[in-house]
């Protein structure tokens, strides 16, 4: 009885480790986020019980996940990395204050995986050797930190909404940075439908906005070397 | 005939993604990195060439890779995620030079799943909504932006010898960061010799420096964290 925290990785299925696999097949029960690749789930044991997240809210996931884990070993198969903006350190509170053992196999975060994706390294000897990676809201909602974010340095790398590439681009300008810095948009990143737009960051949101999510953006000059290390047959396309 | 970049994860050998081993299984040759695990690279078929690449520059091992690219499926196994302070885009730049087919597979990055080791979350909901992740030391061998990193906010996460941490800690407190913030030294994270120190900045110097490499540091109030996250028997150890 114990439930443990698997990193999926950031969409593509291979992309799971090993050790998060092999808790997978062995467990009884399977609590999943929506983004999680159905391919995955169905790595699940035959008979093991299968649960989207979907519609519950967070305290009913804490809830969930203690009522489970009493009885079960529970796989908690989270997007990307538990503890990138994934919100397992909550969980893991829940469960630790309730007296369940569990474990945590991290994954293949979005915040590299998906730039590498695009042929984006997020740091390049002598272009970038600092990356910030931050959500591009606050968690009360409150516009983000634009000056911090603008006197970084190195990469950015922002979980967003695309509906607020506009406003994020602006204020990061305005804030600073220089509006022909080089910048992509990732959409649904490792996946078979990926669609990578890269531009100047004042142009970014005219043609980017409209991508279906998850998306991911970069700032930086490491875009500009997608040009350079993408396979050729993937610029002609 | 191709060369295909491998993120073998942040030391533990579970922590490969499923496609990093199934490439793994299938080459004709491996060049690894010292601190890859030695369990990785048995993985390798019987027949496969393995080479370590300790000792050679990387422009010798850029060569190397572009020599048997020419001829072989090569996995270069990489610690961590080959485009995360690995100079994975370096060697992509010299196989494209050469015409010769790449691919990445990224890998579980230590800049999370090293703190996760030491049940520290790099984010966590009203504590830390940002991550910066830096070299301790200029590439050109100067000082680092002390002050950048003292005014990131959120959390740092810091790659780095540990002989250097006093004057780390020195410079980020003169340019403003609290003597108290919390702190932690991760040393061989997620291997079975993992050790972890933690304490306020200013001490950690003191306690830490004397541990066995390769290290992360993390700074920031996720640190404190730690302490309802971890098992009890972890704790009382």
């Amino acid at each position: 009885m114990s439930v443990t925290l698997v990193g999926a990785g950031p969409g593509d299925p291979g992309l799971i480790t090993v050790r998060g696999l092999e808790r997978l097949r062995a467990c009884d029960a399977v609590v999943y986020d929506r983004l999680v690749s159905e391919e995955l789930v169905d790595e699940a044991p035959d008979d093991a019980l299968r649960i989207c997240r979907d519609g519950l809210g967070q305290e009913q996931v804490d809830r969930l996940l203690v009522e489970l884990g009493r009885e079960l070993d529970v796989v908690r198969l989270k997007g990307g990395d538990p503890f990138v903006f994934g919100r397992g350190s909550e969980e893991i509170e829940v469960l630790r204050a309730a007296g369940i053992d569990c474990e945590v196999v991290p994954g293949v975060s979005s915040i590299a995986a998906v730039p590498a994706a695009a042929w984006i390294p997020v740091t390049h000897r002598g272009l970038s050797d600092r990356v910030t990676i931050a959500t591009a809201h606050a968690a009360d909602g409150a516009e983000p930190d634009y000056g911090g974010l603008a006197r970084a340095g190195g990469t950015l790398v922002l979980f967003m909404g695309l509906s607020r590439l506009a406003s994020l681009a602006a204020g990061l300008i305005d804030a600073g940075l220089p509006a022909e810095t080089p910048a992509a948009v990732v959409s649904r990143g490792t996946l078979s439908d990926q669609e990578v737009v890269t531009g100047p960051l004042a142009e970014l949101a005219e043609s980017a906005s409209e991508l279906p999510g998850p998306a991911l953006v970069v700032i930086g000059d490491v875009v500009a070397l997608a040009g350079s290390l993408a396979p050729l047959a993937t610029l002609s396309a």
